[in-house]
């Protein structure tokens, strides 16, 4: 293993990571908020353990394989992490490191759980800062240094696969750089239109800047303690439609400047993942409209619920687990499903769930008539059997570690099952809240540190998808030869 | 389809249902228990019904095809359970015939999740027909039909593949036949067995054989309310161990009686199996020892509650759902794992998990290393594509079909999470008792008509391994061409 350019990567990032930490800086000192001192020292550890890294680990053999690619995604999520949240720690907003590390994973991971109970009392820079992690971890901190850091070799497709969500990678242009730089010029021109419209909309431009955050990176942190429910029913349908649009595949946004419209509309995830959020908005329209009192608020309380769930945003307008049976119950099946592939969202992805659904299909007709030969098609395409074990691979993994975190936090005093069910749900598939005592009105400060790390790396194991954080942990990894 | 041909085999069926009635018959004769004229008149209806299916559909085209055995299967199943659960109605010892059916579809499928609340207060021959269900459906009545009925066509393939669980079918014969008589000798020979050991060691002939019934099928039916719990050490020893043995695949006794010692020892599953059940026993005996207050005792509980749940029996010798978090998780995730192909038990099958376990394995060997080519081996052969998708496949619409039932049974007023996952849980996998309100000291009887059948349909799924039942029941294959 190249451990001397996993370690230089790794001081990229933290280097980038200081850069980064330039705009909350900039928010503090605008506001003079009292985050002014954190930052500083936050960028100034950044930078001074980057450069160190980058020095001690200078190597001229810059050839990285597939493991170095999966070792470097999830250190550097753990690192961005760890230093990310020592501005929370430093200004005393949140004063226990592991509380701000989970706050922090929950927003690099664009989940949004948050243990804060009083969100309200935060500083401005602090809430900036918060939300800003979402934004950068939505479309990801690698394909981010990827598109804007020169000189990196070409072997940086590695990184860039583990760090991307779905069950394939897309490449828009045979250049890599270029493809990283398509993807986050498209995620800076879909997250302006939105602060736009939001500000256009009466929204005050500190508001609309979190929200769009939150929005784009399918996060979910909000500055209210109700969330979204004191908003505008305009205010509240841009971000609804908005999620809606940043839970589709990127690679369709990019076919669309290119003005292959046809190809474009021709993707099958696209309408299914439509379909699944138009009929369960339908659903719970008509399951809720009786307790909201009308329909059009049930209809846009019901679309904003299921495009924030589906999505794995996370912002809510009403306490939904004061919803019915039904209500609730539909919500958290999405949770499972999540969105597209290639989008900023957590959850299984719409595509593996409909080649899940298309195997099953053809199992049986292969069950009732032996001798047919029938191959399984997505997007036009025949997909070949090693895709097809591996998706239902994906899908055993993904089904067991969410078991065996479920078997950790059960270990928890004090909360019930569906409390820990949904806990467990919401931060494995980026989502945020769950229902109960995780619910959108409650917090996860109730869980004890040892439970808050646990969480944290669900977060992780979902954002990432299972691979790079499996692969890290497991000893023979780091075993000299 | 040959819809002739279907309806005869259920006559068949049938008949035979008629045929093993006469053994409680024959006790409610002995016992005088008012049980004669109920059991009687049930036999009439079965003789009356299979002779006329037998006249209306005789035919000469004999030929069936997998489409067509599936549907036989899922049928027979439902036509046996319906039938079965007269004599309890007509006798008044379950008035209802909701609860009377799901009481026998608990029966065949070996579950043994019960709607009585005062099983003690039952007349003996019914509680001998209900423990006699368990022994019937746990090596299957489709492969009784085949054991013992002359002049069926050769295509009985599909009939015996539909019935018996694990992902792939061992033929002990190259006649179809004479591995169902085989199957059904040992079964014999380890009934008889346990039965001689369990009166040897001073147990009523009458609960020797309810017991030893509820072990061979792996079912769970008792006929007290505290299940085990007053019976001697030795007593639950000898349960505990035969538990286990009928959670072994039904092949290796085959070979050790043919005395080829090597390949059965060779077994992965074997071993798998029984270090799963010495693990488990291990990790509940430590945790439990502190609360029931010597060694011995807590040993002997943990292995008897670790058998029973693995193979999914559902007997039990104290209140497990008071035990610690820790032992209680344990045995949830037994409950999914169940025991071996080829056994009587329920749940995934040890071989579909050591597979799945391998697969990821192998998955993850080839994004470390994308140019390696190795396959996944099993039981010394290796494993071909088709069948690691077909697993992968079983495993993701097992899941998916969990979280179906999960999703209606939820809607089921005044139960909380924890008993309508476990309830879901153990009636799927064919288990019995669950947690909570469903735990081992309570009973089925609180969920309404509607869910009760729902819960029925659950079992049946499980015990005929989804796919007979899902075919069954897609409007596609009752569709005139």
């Amino acid at each position: 293993m190249n451990r001397k350019m996993v370690f230089f990567l790794i001081g990229r990032i933290l280097l980038l990571e200081g850069g980064l930490l330039l705009l909350p800086l900039f928010v503090s000192v605008y506001y003079w908020d009292g985050g002014q001192l954190p930052f500083l020292l936050t960028i100034a550890l950044c930078v001074g353990l980057g450069l160190l890294l980058n020095k001690l680990c200078r190597t001229d053999n810059q050839v990285i394989f597939a493991k170095e690619g999966f070792l470097i995604t999830a250190l550097a999520w753990l690192c961005v992490s760890a230093l990310g949240a020592l501005p929370f720690v430093v200004s005393g907003a949140i004063p226990s490191f592991v509380d701000a590390f989970f706050e922090t994973v929950s927003g690099f991971t664009t989940t949004g759980a948050s243990i804060l109970t009083d969100v309200e009392a935060m500083s401005r820079s602090m809430l900036f800062w918060r939300s800003f992690t979402h934004w950068i971890g939505g479309m990801g901190v690698l394909v981010l240094m990827v598109a804007i850091m020169p000189n990196l070799s070409g072997r940086t497709i590695h990184v860039l696969r583990a760090e991307m969500p779905g069950p394939t990678m897309g490449k828009l242009s045979p250049k890599l750089r270029d493809t990283a730089k398509i993807l986050y010029l498209l995620y800076i021109v879909m997250t302006a239109l939105e602060l736009m419209l939001l500000v256009a909309g009466g929204m005050p431009l500190f508001d609309s800047a979190i929200h769009t955050f939150g929005t784009a990176g399918t996060g979910g942190f909000g500055i209210k303690a109700a969330s979204l429910a004191d908003y505008t029913p305009y205010q509240q349908w841009v971000i609804a439609v908005f999620m809606m649009l940043f839970g589709v595949n990127f690679n369709l946004y990019f076919l669309l400047v290119m003005r292959r419209f046809r190809s474009a509309l021709r993707s099958e995830e696209l309408w299914t993942y439509l379909a699944l959020v138009f009929i369960a908005t339908g659903l719970i329209a008509l399951n809720v409209t009786p307790q909201i009192g009308n329909t059009a608020d049930g209809i846009r309380a019901a679309y904003f619920q299921v495009t924030s769930i589906s999505s794995t945003t996370g912002f809510s307008t009403v306490n939904f687990d004061e919803w019915p049976t039904v209500s609730r119950m539909i919500l958290v099946l999405l949770m499972f499903i999540g969105a597209c592939a290639g989008s900023t969202a957590g959850g299984l992805k719409v595509s593996r769930v409909v080649l899940l659904y298309k195997t099953i299909r053809r199992e049986i007709r292969h069950m009732l008539h032996p001798r047919s030969v029938t191959s399984v098609r997505f997007e036009g395409k025949p997909v070949d059997s090693p895709t097809l074990i591996s998706i239902g691979t994906y899908f055993a993994l993904y089904i067991m570690l969410f078991a065996a975190f479920w078997f950790v936090i059960s270990f928890q005093p004090g909360f019930d099952g569906v409390s820990n069910f949904t806990a467990v749900a919401a931060c494995y598939n980026n989502i945020g809240p769950g229902l109960n005592l995780v619910g959108p009105a409650a917090s996860y400060a109730g869980y004890a540190p040892f439970f808050k790390i646990v969480l944290s790396i669900a977060m992780l194991f979902g954002r990432l998808e299972i691979y790079p954080m499996l692969i890290s942990l497991s000893p023979s990894t780091w075993a000299r030869k």
